[in-house]
């Protein structure tokens, strides 16, 4: 399995509109692509930065994964994505060296990829992500 | 004031040796670098993902802002890092848009850089920071 780079940075916000207006203000950086996941669960930003994309997620919905490590955690990244060119070698590949997976088949994820969360934890305030994309990204 | 990439993405760590193996053994991702930046202040490693660095970055001792910062927050993802060509024109640039930098002036950073740490935070949990790079890469 080969990592061929960071496809993007997740970050847990509470108001996507708002960080992505400070972004654009302070640096410059310019959302590209906004989506509703799931729909009515996320309220998704993507930001690219020279090739790699910083996500904004906002949870619209009190309940579910997201709103719960927001809660407990507070704002900031939860989660970098590897971009890899076959998710489901990949998958295995990992499995294979004994680590093990949340998600032992890939789903849909935003911004028109198949994704795989790492179930290890690699340090403790941080989630991993295979991430393949499906077509240009946004 | 133009963002040409994300230079680093920067990561705080109870053991920096101990996590650099297990992105190794999982993901296949290598350290190329090692720093004792300060001397004896910060254990850093530096792992190339695609155009962008992880930095991995252990307190080696129990006073200040790192250290501080991992004993309230835990392990995960301290910063960002922007890169910028004049680092001295992208934080004027910064303080004419009325935003509050931490460092006014450069200051060295680890990997051959220049850094400044923006003062305004755009989430809770994050910072931000323009990085300058002096020469090759780690």
């Amino acid at each position: 399995m080969t990592v061929r780079g960071l496809h993007h940075v997740g970050m847990l916000v509470r108001d996507a509109r708002a960080t992505a207006e400070r972004l654009r203000a302070s640096l410059g950086l310019e959302v590209t692509a906004w989506e509703d996941y799931g729909p009515g669960l996320l309220r998704i930003a993507f930001i690219p930065i020279g090739g790699t994309l910083l996500e904004l997620i906002e949870p619209l919905t009190d309940d579910g994964f997201n709103a719960a490590w927001l809660r407990e955690r507070g704002e900031g990244v939860q989660h970098l994505a590897f971009q890899v060119d076959d998710i489901e070698a990949a998958i295995g590949a990992l499995r294979a060296r004994g680590v093990a997976m949340q998600h032992e088949r890939p789903v849909r994820g935003a911004g028109n990829t198949l994704i795989a969360f790492l179930g290890a934890r690699t340090v403790d305030g941080l989630l991993l992500e295979l991430t393949q994309p499906l077509g240009p990204g946004p």
